[in-house]
């Protein structure tokens, strides 16, 4: 419904969307969150004008991945697109991915002399180990329409390239259980051919290896047939982010990707101020709220939000008509995982009623004018607060 | 969704879903409801540290009955199944159905000497006279395939019993208005010649009861194609309750129905403790609350309440992981009915954000994490609070 309405030019509004990596939470200490516990003056202040509410990202009690989290956060339905693991593995990595080409995860893992799996994960060997191993393959493959590229550990992303759409019957490699063989693709399709010249290459320059002597392959997937963030919504969007998993969803979705002069989020908004000419719609993601969250350190993801709430000033600076501050999930130190609780979000604009939340917390977000609403239709509000919408009907 | 992010195994958390049937109220006295007029210390307790919200069984403005009511609180979305009205009568009466079981909720009714209907409801008749009644057509027709069993005042459930799957086109044979003939199926399947023969015997058996002398029958249903909820959500379930309705629902989604000593709450708290052991999901349920309703006797209303309260801390002895406490559909006393309002629900877990609501009621609930959503998602919460459930994507 939102294509009808979107107006078709003349609109010159500017939206920043600010992920906080996982920011919702549960108490913690004192009954309190660590929302709650943070020190947010300049949060604060911007409250009392803005729209609140809570979001969920998938559906009621379901916990969502970052991929599912930001695609709704995007405007997508994330039970309408659900995006391959090997797709996100290699865009993760900062792989290019092309439209026929094909992506799978890898698992360096160990086979016996007879070629039976020995164990899946090649214990779990070192990542320098695994950049190392994956260096010797990349050149022993040059000549071949294959990238490849070192996770962390044993894990690594591959894409194979093709010029043109070619057939794949291709299914996981990988025989889910030690003491089995590896499952070789048996088509007689291009793909096929080229992962089966792959696995010997691999066998051969890697037969000496005492732990990660071959690899496995998972998650087939191609890039999805999804339409363009910016045709979607009639806006030129950009991301400024670090890690690659949030810049491969954020190109798997057509942003443009601005790249910073270094990782810290000060050279991150160095890079909002520098583009802010450019575009109207500018997703910035911060990702220490997550991690901090995930390695359960309550203290670290409060120090993380006061960090944020510091250079909010610098981005209210630049006077975007629309900027929503949210998470793409719950990640509560308590948990130490994403979880499936709703996360707090507000939309600071000048056409909000207000007055409803005190804070950004969990709790004040429940009182707000945006109630509880699927992640997906943040857009909407977005779009509206920036009047870029027409009315529906007469 | 549900069903692809269920944990396989290794899992032992237990969920409790005590339904205080028509939990619901509106205001009686003072403005108050009965729920926020019952002294309920135990239940005070446990809120701050619960989740909490309202939902809704059908649709916004809709009025449940107990089935769908119950459906949507075991998972199952009950617009899209629809339980003929024949399967719940006889299930409710504790007949058994089998798989290729047709069956039908009879009406004692009066019919003149030319076999036309002048009272469908045989005026009716007393529970006792049914009984009576009931007891003799039993016996005149043990040697067919058929079980009846007295219902309230003129109803009877009845199940046809076949041992194959067979054709059936039957209507019911209510004409819905006095004055006119039954309407006798006149198929040639094998369901319609039983129905036949059955009323036949009817008539031959009946013919001397002054008001109770023959039977019209309506809501031919099968048992319904309904996946089965251990197998649903990985779950090992039983009911305890007492009246036969609620067990009938129960043993629709296939699960374990559990036999009290006796017919109190305190007996089927009993219950619960002996079967702790064997089961990770329990549904107990507590009728008080909705007969109170029905009757308007608001007093007695709160004092159900009340009494469930002095039993909760027995519950919490037994250290659920997830306790849900809330009400199939709403019964304010005023309506003496069912009713459309939201139902209070109250999620007590390690995973809650909590604080939000002081006391279980209608009011208080509102503010709560949960917001109002659709009942059929409350398994999802329930699933995700006691950590059964995977993430959604990567």
């Amino acid at each position: 419904m939102i294509k009808n309405l979107l107006k078709k030019d003349g609109v010159s509004s500017k939206i920043v969307l600010i992920v906080l990596d996982g920011l919702g939470g549960l108490p913690i200490k004192d009954g309190m969150t660590e929302l709650e516990i943070a020190k947010t003056p300049n949060l604060d202040k911007i409250v009392s004008f803005s729209a609140t509410g809570c979001h969920i990202p998938v559906d009621f009690g379901i916990t969502p991945g970052s991929g599912p989290g930001h695609l709704a956060l995007f405007g997508y339905d994330p039970t309408k697109f659900q995006i391959g693991r090997g797709i996100l593995e290699a865009l993760g990595l900062g792989l290019e991915v092309g439209p026929y080409d094909i992506t799978a995860r890898g698992n360096y893992a160990t086979i016996d002399k007879d070629g039976k799996v020995v164990d899946r994960r090649a214990g779990r060997i070192k990542t320098e180990e695994n950049i190392e191993i994956t260096q010797k393959l990349s050149q022993a493959i040059k000549n071949l329409p294959i990238s490849i590229k070192s996770g962390k550990e044993h894990r690594l992303g591959l894409v194979f390239h093709f010029n043109k759409p070619v057939e794949s019957t291709l299914k996981d490699t990988d025989p889910q259980s030690e003491g089995l063989f590896p499952k070789e693709p048996e088509g007689n399709d291009d793909a096929s051919k080229l992962i089966r010249e792959f696995l010997s290459i691999v066998k051969k320059v890697l037969k000496d290896q005492e732990k990660a002597n071959y690899i496995l392959l998972r998650g087939f997937a191609r890039m999805p047939e999804i339409e363009s963030f910016n045709s979607k919504f009639n806006l030129k969007s950009c991301a400024i982010a670090v890690y690659p998993m949030y810049k491969g969803i954020a190109k798997l979705v057509g942003m443009e990707v601005l790249n910073s002069n270094g990782e810290s989020f000060k050279d991150q908004i160095n890079t909002l101020k520098s583009a802010w000419g450019d575009y109207d719609f500018f997703f910035l993601h911060y990702k220490k709220t997550d991690s901090a969250g995930e390695d359960g350190n309550y203290e670290l993801k409060i120090s993380a939000i006061e960090e944020f709430d510091s250079y909010l000033p610098e981005i209210m600076s630049l006077n975007p008509n629309v900027i929503a501050i949210t998470g793409d999930h719950s990640t509560p130190s308590i948990m130490k995982s994403h979880s499936w609780h709703p996360v707090p979000v507000l939309i600071y604009s000048k056409f909000t009623l207000g007055k409803t939340s005190q804070r950004l917390t969990e709790r004040e977000c429940l009182k707000g004018e945006l109630g509880i609403f699927p992640t997906y239709k943040l857009i909407n509000y977005l779009l509206a607060h920036s009047l870029r919408l027409e009315k529906f009907g007469a």
